[in-house]
């Protein structure tokens, strides 16, 4: 099949093709080893050609190395990518993990002066760690609006609720970003906010025609292409008022004829990751592949089988239904827009920012981050949290192994238990707390006897399909309120559960709701409510301190 | 109370110390930030002439920056030591992690030239990996006897259950190391193994008189010494039978009597960390210090505070109670040894080693470490484990947070849900699987209805004090065959509860055992296991997958 095509046309197509690896260095350390490919396969795949690699979990001084390896591997420059939409942390451990955007908009709403200068210097450190790490593009920032706050997957990645917002924050995160020379990537075009559907799980269809983007949706991606963003990510989402068959990623019509001509935007279109669901299922890899380039896009993400999807395209192009020129011009795009990246591009470059750059752990960054924190928590009836009778600290995450959120010295777990709490997690892979009795949901018999402070760490995330709406949150807070067994409330992440359960809440109790679910963010919020006399006591000694070997 | 000390005796007491820091680059990643040293603390400690740094946690790569910090900051040679007794994947992710000593005396006890040349691999391969990290210090091997099974904290660690057996494995192990000239530490002097008290927790007491010990416990220490072992560690144990009053690290009797003058012992001795509470509960800092000093020991392994431990054993020298010669003794002790040592010491040699190397994931270091599983497993009834209606995967481990054992793609999770298994983790902070009636242990309602799979990991592990011998696991098994529910079983970790289990096992059940609980032990025993047509069908393209962003 692929034996006719020749290694020059191979190797240009190949330098389209954005490939997804581990930031750990051995394949074994790897956390989706279906996904990510192995470093024999990586190697290959570099000196054929293959133009950019999107990196997925390690920390940040194992990406830096990381970064090294593979540039050595290509001997050429390279788009070195993450989904680091809130901050280095929110990927790599080591770096910091900022409040969610939404987090941002609600701060600006406030104060728009203050949103916007929070918003630059969001995309600022990010691209500066990002930086330390060799990674040069950000596919950041989220352009959706969250307009549908069911939205299983957008959600608090989103800069806003609505349209001006979001196109004011975007282009203040861009400037950040730019002003340390590293590529942004505004998505997912023409716009993922409107919907409850993942499309990492299923295709979205969005019912809003042409004139009802231009509108609302597109406004954020106008804005962007004005304040010079280069690259722009394609959703899979079928709006079926403009084309009913081919979601934006694979249309013509979305690509080619809005985001092109339209709009008159000249520099590079990726694609979302090929194999999700969404377009692997309906479309199947190589026909995916082909449709993307024929729609308009220039460069393509994680499609389902790299060899595959390369040989396809190169027998595309030899056949004709792609022409040349159209190949050559997305080359041209990368080649011009690579060129005009400062860092990171080549080893000697990495090496040398690396080089100048003081150690990741800024204390500016985080104290930027612990700001934003406090900015965006809200705490009610501080001080109040008392360890009166065996209770308990149920913590609530989806999950807990390879966990960002939680590890043995978390604050919502060692600062509880300095002052007598019993620590329970409950997370998908557990035995459940539930029972069947839709009124009294949770399982008191395996909840201990005493009291429960509860913390809820949830947020919309990619391929959870909403699990946590399954979940009797709201019943389980007036059971246990009714049973006279609730302590106190935290939120971490989703303003929409807060907003329902603050409800219910007795007005008398201790609660506090953050945006963020980070470490510094559990601290904050615990030390807000536990009333300080238990802080200042003894007892607090052991805060953030466990059991080593 | 420091301000009198001179400051040239302050650094020469210092290089004396070692401090525990964690293998990862900022302060935030620490997993024990109690007992971790931040940055700046340790960069002002080795500024003052600190001897060694004892590493915990990070990645291989991550180590590998942590050491070359370390070094830059101290300007001088350093001990870095590790807890490494099970290979470098122990404690740091990248690393290979073998089977615990107690499976290769196993293998010994039935070919005992094979025994004595994987014992003796085991040993090199983990110094190869280790002097790759910068590590020049392998704190093992483990010295004591395993001759009581309710031993909490060495059991797996001991390179077996009597005296010849031990000796012989760990002179072979001694070797490997020294191949590689890196530095090893013979423990826990006089013999941690008779003992059914963890000394992290308590202090243990020993009845054995002197020679007792010499007809046993002191066999593989005289051993290790006559094989060419340059450092002895103390153990946190009271000989009541030799000194009643002062535990063996603080006891000139059992030092400086025994371990100096009768086995003529002129190398190092480094006590166990002063921070366990069997030595900082009773005897307080400085005191322990200036008595394990004075007891005969040369180098001291993390103290409560580490420059109060400084200060006073530095008044102690100028207050004649401690005299010059013996500081000075202990200091070319340590500086002949260092010398001797080919790597690691300085930052140009760490360089220079770390270049001249393969990648930490050698492909024969990996062989070997498949080999040890293989022939240290036990697989009954293999082939047929099948999914026969809604199959629960019931997990038991001690943690989930930063657990070494289960990621999101450990085979123990991932192969039993490719064929359709539900999982369920049961952890010492989750909600608890079990109910209150001791014949039927389990609480059958929060596990499903279909039958049940069990992997149990459990080996005796430091500060757990034996915490799964209250669970009911023996009954657990009898309930779930008398309801005709269990599946299958597998043991990683203890053979002791294995042997119980097997007692009662139905015959014809799917069982494993495998010492080692590292992810390849998990795929080579549930491979065996699983029903091989299973996992030739589609359903098993899942394997090691999951989903991510």
């Amino acid at each position: 099949m692929s034996g006719k095509v020749e290694k020059s046309l191979r190797s240009q197509v190949a330098e389209l093709f954005i490939v997804r690896a581990s930031g750990h260095n051995s394949d074994k350390q790897r956390r989706y080893p279906a996904w990510e490919l192995s470093n024999a396969h990586l190697k290959r795949l570099l000196n054929e050609g293959i133009g950019g690699v999107i990196l997925f979990g390690g920390s940040t001084n194992e990406v830096k190395e990381r970064c090294k390896t593979l540039l050595d591997w290509a001997q050429k420059p390279l788009l070195l990518c993450a989904d680091i939409e809130e901050g280095v942390g929110q990927r790599f451990e080591g770096g910091t993990w900022f409040v969610p955007p939404m987090a941002i908009s609600r701060i600006y709403a406030e104060n728009p002066l203050k949103g916007i200068e929070l918003a630059e210097l969001y995309g600022r450190y990010t691209a500066y760690q990002a930086k330390f790490c060799g990674i040069n593009w950000i596919l950041g920032p989220v352009c959706d609006i969250n307009n549908n706050p069911k939205n299983p997957v957008i959600n608090l990645r989103a800069w806003g609720e609505e349209e001006a917002t979001v196109s004011t924050l975007i282009c203040a995160f861009h400037r950040g970003v730019t002003k340390e020379k590293l590529l942004t990537c505004a998505k997912h075009f023409p716009g993922h906010g409107d919907t409850s559907i993942d499309s990492h799980l299923d295709l979205p269809i969005i019912k809003h025609n042409l004139s009802q983007l231009k509108s609302r949706e597109l406004l954020p991606f106008i804005a962007a292409i004005n304040e010079g963003v280069k690259c722009v990510m394609t959703g899979h989402l079928l709006l079926e008022a403009i084309d009913r068959n081919l979601p934006a990623t694979l249309s013509k019509k979305i690509i080619n004829e809005i985001l092109r001509k339209e709009m008159k935007y000249e520099d590079l279109i990726v694609t979302d990751a090929l194999i999700m669901n969404s377009i692997s299922k309906k479309f199947g890899n190589s026909e995916a592949v082909i449709l993307a380039f024929e729609a308009g896009v220039d460069l393509i993400l994680m499609p389902e089988d790299i060899d595959d999807a390369i040989n396809s395209l190169c027998e595309a192009i030899n056949s004709g239904r792609i022409s040349r020129d159209r190949l050559n011009e997305s080359l041209s795009r990368r080649k011009r827009i690579l060129e005009e990246l400062a860092t990171g591009t080549n080893k000697a470059n990495l090496l040398n920012d690396s080089k100048k750059q003081s150690p990741i752990e800024l204390k500016i960054h985080n104290k930027f981050s612990n700001e934003l924190i406090i900015n965006s928590q809200i705490i009610i009836n501080p001080n109040t949290v008392l360890n009166n009778g065996n209770p308990v600290n149920l913590v609530r995450v989806d999950e807990v192994l390879d966990s960002q959120i939680l590890s043995k010295s978390s604050p919502a777990l060692s600062l509880p238990s300095s002052i007598g709490f019993k620590n329970i997690i409950c997370h998908k892979d557990g035995v459940s707390p539930w029972s069947n009795d839709e009124l009294n949901p949770l399982s008191f018999e395996k909840l201990g006897t005493g009291p429960i402070f509860l913390q809820l760490f949830i947020r919309g995330n990619p391929f959870t399909e909403n699990g946590h709406e399954q979940e009797q949150w709201v019943a389980a807070v007036k059971q246990l309120q009714k049973k006279e067994r609730l302590l106190g409330l935290i939120v971490y992440g989703t303003p929409y559960l807060w907003d329902k359960l603050i409800k219910v809440l007795n007005p008398l109790l201790p609660a506090a709701y953050s945006p963020g679910q980070m470490q510094d963010a559990q601290e904050l919020a615990l030390k807000s409510l536990i009333n300080s006399e238990y802080l200042a006591s003894d007892s607090h000694k052991g805060i953030r301190t466990s059991f080593t070997n």
